[in-house]
């Protein structure tokens, strides 16, 4: 799906909600399959997102029955959501393309999620496909992203560096980053490394981020957003009622992000 | 396998070779599989080596037939030999944990590479398995090492600040460090921060490295070092004599390493 494409489904659908598939077999309803659980997602979703994100280490755990699901995930998903395999990949350059391979290719993903730490090299073969996306890990919204990437390195910090560097390897059109929103203040000074790049914006809800902060400092007049919320959708409820409660929890994400736009 | 258990197998086999299973499918003799290629390198190279190293990429990408092999190719190395998952894994303490399980427990890995960007929660999931490790990324081979690892931040590098703040979550005994040969003088730098840990070396042979000057700055009374060799031993012959010639090639760095224990 390219840049155009994406915009025109936030604006067609009014939302820029992305819909995290963490499905943990411990966390859905007893006698169900994960892939049962995720089509049920799907279509309890559909109409109020435009991005579905598997997390791959949910599906790799399983072996390859994981890797079954997680191609029959992205099939029933669909060509009208962008997809984002979220591996936080990244090796030599070499390495990187098998990667690139794996997650365009043989499965057919939109995006994938990127690890910025091994440099151009690692991430250059994710650009090098009409139409796919690398996502790069900037500043994430975990409590080890002050570890190395809120470090100063001369007058910025790592990862202001990163946004600066990376942006420079490929476009607006075939990259992306993930900007954690527990700081969403901070997004106002991303803007200004990149004004117009989308940014995936994890920890809205469930991690205390605020949709209002984010659209105020991040959102551009292409949108430039997309929102993930996981846990706080698949299991918004733990009964027989998870779809709709999963729906319902969509549809009013949908409904504020709708002002927005 | 625990750090004794690693340090005798060095001593008994007077070797700290790592073999890295980068098997590509172009590169092996026309009608042979992956799986018999990869076994046909095992048993040439067995008494030479103390560690495997499958590149993950080069399984994923073939989908889930590519998880059978590695399930094979782990199996078939057995457990007189050190594994290493090359995956450049992390992510956030939850996602990581799956990946720890992944490796550790579904496909029984000694040990998973780990890329150190989003910090401690990242990393720590796969340091509480005893007698597994986290083999993680400090300053690697190629190219790219320059955009964000050695980036100058205060008084050090990132890739020290990496060594410094990381070595302090683990123990020599779950915890290596991946820092490459092609930059060998600075071991000399990379000792004083971390005196005693286990480093994974590649870039010796194909990419450059000295093995003298590796041991020179390296190596510590335990050894302290697994030196990887990919393409120079895999690829020794492109003909029907590919095993023979990888065994030559394993057996003459051997001797080698021999001369330095």
């Amino acid at each position: 799906m390219n840049y155009n494409q994406l915009v025109n489904i936030i604006k067609e659908r009014k939302s820029f909600l992305c819909v995290g598939l963490d499905t943990d077999p411990a966390k859905i309803p007893a006698g169900m399959s994960i892939l049962e659980f995720n089509k049920a997602i799907i279509d309890a979703t559909r109409p109020y997102c435009v991005a579905y994100k598997p997390n791959i280490a949910f599906y790799e755990c399983l072996g390859k029955e994981g890797w079954d699901i997680l191609e029959e995930t992205v099939e029933y998903i669909g060509k009208d959501h962008f997809t984002i395999a979220d591996g936080k990949r990244g090796d030599i350059g070499n390495t990187s393309n098998y990667y690139a391979k794996t997650f365009f290719e043989t499965y057919g993903f939109d995006s994938v999620t990127v690890a910025p730490y091994m440099g151009k090299d690692s991430v250059e073969p994710f650009l090098q496909h009409p139409g796919k996306w690398a996502i790069v890990l900037a500043l994430t919204s975990n409590p080890g992203s002050m570890d190395f990437q809120m470090v100063q390195a001369g007058e910025e910090r790592v990862f202001e560096k990163v946004l600066r560097t990376v942006s420079s390897w490929g476009s607006v059109e075939n990259t992306m980053f993930v900007v954690g929103a527990t700081r969403a203040e901070m997004l106002a000074d991303i803007r200004k490394i990149i004004p117009q790049h989308f940014l995936l914006v994890p920890g809205v809800g469930a991690q205390g981020g605020s949709l209002e902060e984010v659209v105020k400092y991040g959102m551009t007049t292409d949108c430039g957003l997309l929102v993930n919320a996981s846990r706080s959708i698949l299991y918004a409820s733990s009964g027989a009622d998870f779809a709709m409660a999963a729906a319902n929890e969509a549809k009013t994400m949908q409904q504020q992000m709708a002002m927005f736009l």
